[in-house]
């Protein structure tokens, strides 16, 4: 997957530039709402709460009294009704996911150890048994959980078995003589690591084991297993540790488990896809186990949404600090003395403006999916848990950089903690690697778009399938179109989509004939590497998806947008679809979609694009409405800090 | 600068590729001997001394132990006699440039705040008064320096003066009444900022300041300033404060000064380019303000050199951590459970082994710089300087980025303090902003190119010179290369490096046209903003130049090796090639000197490259010849941990 990366790429402008437009007014209030969305009342809430003293940000506390603390800022959060928006309303709850997302969301403009600490609560842990328990789970636990009396843990990742959930070791072994699991970690290396809320808080864990019932497995099921007495010491049988420091995240505490044969009534099985009668007998509503545990795994797709969604915010934060500061911070002049502010220089605007527009583009294709996770059909599935796993490794992998670069482009400042983007870096690391780990997401979304291919294929038929392609491609591969530089042209939003869906279908089709070649190739050493022998295609083919799926994301908020607001979307849009063709210009030129003309006004588009958003940009990070009290960074207001002189 | 980013990217190989050569045989040897250079002997001290029980990592220390650690460690440094490696025979040094140098290179194997504590003692601080300070400066403090009796600072960054150092405002007014200079802080913003061994440890320091005597400033000047007693405490008229928490290095204890009216004797002043006399009259050997200027801070550029080197001693570390790890962990397998390692997988190749063949070749392209540097005749400094600036950018960019990727290739275990790679990640990222900021750098290095193509210009006449250029163009430009396919062509390193040539000269013609025309284009806002207009023209022809010169540094050594080492470091060449022309494929299908085909096939040759390293990938780092306690983390050796149980 071929991400942002906001350095400067070289130009090779088209000879005669046409002069650049002027900015559009942005209407700051407008944009504000679009980006918070139906939920909005929710984030003013959490604006609100997290602006309070109690919530001021700290550093250089040593990790026992971060943990401490971020600890208390959670229970304050359940206490504030936070951890209950996703409840259902039987259960004392709101019933909103929407609303628990966007809480979430906005909850990211603060620390990150506390959005994980509540995400690890509130939405891992109690929406496994939300989603994979039935209703005796969830009248006895979700009241206690969702109030943060309980908390918990969401035990899935072993040491041996990170990625690779489905051959988790983990056994829970059932004893209908005593009707209890018996959960058994079978080896060292079998043991739960990493898990959140282990090391001190967690009192329960949702852990997810292999079910084994008359002697027969029946893959990984969740169960509730108590790890701590309500003194916080461990269960019998239980054994934690503690995982030690972190490059970041250090207020939260993740903790290793191992379990021997500790007994759990059966009535901890969380049994919604899968459970087990009083004498042993395993049933199911879905009968292949394949299916099983995609569809378990499925349903705890919203995380994914959470972690790219709060990726997001973190690189709004940093954005919102680094262009408040090159808009105050000058450095050289013509004459001589420090009278030209940073974002003045063209290679300080490439560097963050191009990932300011992917910035509310991405928002706005989170959006969307949020949306069709709410309103999610089963059939649907694959295409929403594709897109979600592709968005989250795409957002995370967008905000790591976009992070680093705002870091270098407020200099020695942004390596000071006090001015926060630093901390965002070292917790943001790891977005790429939880919720499933970015690079194999990224495969699961490209498989997924490949079946679909297949199904596409055999429903439609052979030749109707090539005709419809073929016509597709003659649009994008319009000579004229091809070698088109003018700038109506570039910013016309038919051709950009149309270019952006040439890539993808014609990705496809070279992934899926790549693939059929290579499985024709026999089971040899050719055909057990079928899959590893395409991969780059596939990295590139979800890159592709997620652009052309953002960009139709953005462009129905521009068609559906205010005429006061639309000049902004729309130069939005233009940078961050110019900055994308860019970034893949090489692939653009080889495939003949795109010719050297084009290209060069395509960069310097760019360029143009930049130099429009210069004068505005800060505007369009105060429609993010980050509260002053959380942007916190001294560097971010005026005046700038003269270091306590 | 477009720098290595180890993300996969896209290919669309080849239709009938030849089979995947035999990898060859790595001489560890051999390839340690061509790394280690010269310099071997001081680099088994150093790493025999590294790897003693005194210099054991540690984590999770507070602030102000790890300081003290830092401190410790730094003396016994010194004691060890590593502090006087460069100090003149006469001042009881060895007078070994290239010795120090490998010294520094080899310790940032180990902890880097270490490294750059000692940077800060014996390179900058020590440097300064040895560079810029004359014979009474080198008797009276060299020996107690180097011995790191007395520590010392560099104090050059002011708050409000960064990257522009030649208009910082702090003044040393020469009073010719008492001899003596007054060192001042003309106002609150102007104090030295970011100073290391300032907030605890440093008791003189060499402070950059303006000039004035007779009541004429000029320019930026040295001197050797007391700031604080034997006890400890402030000097009167200096005020002290703490930078505060960081990203990284917090084992080094930065801070501000501000000075009052602070005085000191006239001989302070290190007077090697500029001096007072008794009666304050100014002189100096160098006539031109702006030369004299350009030649104080050119002596520093050793500094460049080592901060390059050091960097990538981080990225070996990093490398050499995750491709180990990647030889060993498992993750899938085709017929389930955990087999596959890590490494099998085309994509971890492509994150992890264009890097390791970028570092090989960025190492040999320091080396060389390192030679240069040290028998730099005075007209050859300009090349010399542009090139430790560009390469500085070039190693720092990419070390960043190499450890990011290992990170990640390292999963949940990378993001463990432990592991290393981590903490690794939180230093490094200032590696990009100190000694010089890499995009300030980066034009640095092509104004440097510019000015000298001007002069060859100048000097051959435009008919010669053109018909020079357009030879070149032609010999890149030939059709029949520009399609050629085979991998006979591919790894022939006489095109390889005539395409990467074709790529300066061009970028270089373009972008002195490009600037010709803004500046003719007068005065006006235009005109003020030529150089901006170019910005980033300057930021690929950097790339370009360091690229090239890496490429014939390491043909250099391709060329001069044992047959025994030849093909490894052949292959190595032809990745480094091959990854680098992928990066920036786009600009060569654009200039026609890459056609379609030849280009898929580049995109095919990197992954062939990687199949061919990934089975001696693990040899190669051996020859970094990393000891054992220094790599320490974990995941890096037999077998793999199972957290203690
Ligand atoms: C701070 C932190 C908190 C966490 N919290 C929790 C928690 O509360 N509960 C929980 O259950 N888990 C938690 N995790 C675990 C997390 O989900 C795992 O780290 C993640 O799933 C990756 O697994 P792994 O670390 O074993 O990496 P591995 O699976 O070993 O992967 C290592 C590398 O190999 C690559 N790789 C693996 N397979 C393939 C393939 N097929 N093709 C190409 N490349 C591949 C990956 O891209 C990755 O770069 C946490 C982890 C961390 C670091
Ligand atoms: C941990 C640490 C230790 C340090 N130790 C020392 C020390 O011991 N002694 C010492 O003297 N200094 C030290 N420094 C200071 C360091 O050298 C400066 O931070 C560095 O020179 C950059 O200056 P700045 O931070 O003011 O950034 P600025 O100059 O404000 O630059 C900020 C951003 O603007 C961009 N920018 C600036 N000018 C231009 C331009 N013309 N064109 C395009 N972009 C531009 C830069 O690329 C950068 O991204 C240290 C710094 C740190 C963080």
């Amino acid at each position: 997957m071929t991400v942002p990366h906001a350095r400067p790429h070289a130009t090779d402008p088209a000879p005669t530039p046409a002069p650049i437009r002027p900015s559009p007014t942005v209407d700051v209030a407008g944009l504000q709402a679009l980006l918070d969305g139906k939920e909005h009342a929710i984030r003013d809430t959490v604006r609100a709460l997290l602006a309070t003293p109690d919530f001021a940000h700290l550093y250089g506390q040593s990790t026992a009294d971060y943990r401490e603390r971020v600890l208390v800022w959670t229970q304050k959060l359940a206490a504030a009704g936070l951890g209950a928006l996703s409840v259902p309303e039987a259960q004392g709850g709101q019933g909103n996911a929407r609303a628990f997302v966007a809480a979430f969301e906005t909850l990211a403009y603060h620390d990150l150890s506390l959005t994980i600490k509540f995400g690890v609560q509130f939405g891992l842990f109690q929406g496994s048994v939300q989603l994979l328990g039935t209703t005796w789970h969830h009248e006895t636990f979700l009241p206690a959980i969702s109030r943060g009396e309980m908390l918990g843990m969401f035990a899935m990742s072993e040491l041996g078995s990170g990625s690779n959930v489905r051959d988790l070791e983990t056994t829970a072994t059932y004893d209908a003589t005593t009707e209890e699991f018996v959960i058994d970690t079978p080896h060292g290396g079998a043991h739960k690591e990493w898990i959140g809320n282990a090391a001190l808080h967690g009192r329960m864990a949702t852990v997810f084991a292999q079910l084994i019932t008359g002697g027969i497995s029946h893959g990984v099921h969740a169960f509730l297993v108590p790890v701590r007495d309500t003194d916080g010491s461990p269960m019998p049988g239980v054994r934690i540790a503690d995982t030690g420091e972190k490059e970041g995240l250090n207020g939260v505490d993740n903790g290793r488990i191992w379990f021997d044969d500790v007994r759990i009534p059966r009535s901890h099985l969380l049994n919604r896809f899968g459970d087990v009668a009083a004498d042993g007998t395993y049933t199911s509503p879905i009968e292949s186990p394949a299916h099983r545990f995609f569809t378990m795994i499925g349903t705890l797709v919203g995380g994914r949404i959470t972690i790219a969604l709060s990726g997001l915010s973190a690189a709004k934060s940093a954005l919102t600090i680094a262009i408040r500061y090159g808009n105050r911070r000058t450095q050289f002049g013509p004459e001589g003395g420090n009278h030209t502010p940073l974002l003045d220089y063209r290679t300080h605007q490439r560097r963050l403006l191009p990932a300011l527009a992917t910035t509310i583009v991405l928002d706005v294709a989170l959006s969307r999916l949020v949306d069709r996770y709410a309103a999610m059909e089963p059939g649907e599935s694959r295409e929403v848990e594709g897109l979600a796993a592709g968005l989250k490794a795409y957002t995370t992998w967008f905000a790591q950089s976009a992070i680093t670069e705002a870091r270098e482009c407020c200099g020695g400042q942004g390596y000071l903690k006090i001015n926060r983007i630093a901390v965002l870096r070292a917790d943001i690391d790891v977005w790429t690697t939880f919720e499933g780990d970015n690079t194999v997401l990224v495969q699961l979304l490209a498989k997924g778009l490949l079946t679909g291919y297949r199904q596409e294929f055999d429903e439609m038929g052979m030749i109707r399938f090539l005709t419809r392609r073929a016509r597709s491609a003659i649009r994008a591969l319009n000579p004229v179109a091809a070698r088109r530089d003018d700038e109506d042209h570039l910013r016309d939003p038919q051709q950009q989509v149309s270019l952006l869906r040439y890539r993808e279908e014609r990705i496809l089709d070279r992934a899926a004939a790549r693939l059929r070649a290579a499985m024709k190739a026999g089971q040899g050493e050719a055909g057990s590497a079928s899959m590893g022998g395409v991969q780059d295609h596939l990295m590139h083919l979800a890159t592709a998806h997620v652009e052309r799926e953002s960009f139709e994301a953005m462009q129905a908020e521009v068609e559906r947008a205010e005429p006061g607001l639309r000049p902004t979307l729309a130069l939005l849009r233009d940078l961050y679809w110019a900055a994308a063709v860019e970034r893949d210009l090489g692939w653009f030129l080889m495939s003949g979609a795109v010719e050297t003309p084009k290209a060069k006004a395509i960069r310097y588009l760019v360029n143009k694009c930049c130099a429009e958003l210069r004068p505005i940009a800060e505007q369009v990070t105060d429609a993010f409405a980050i509260p002053d009290a959380l942007l916190a960074a001294p560097i971010a207001f005026d005046p700038l800090p003269t270091a306590g002189n």
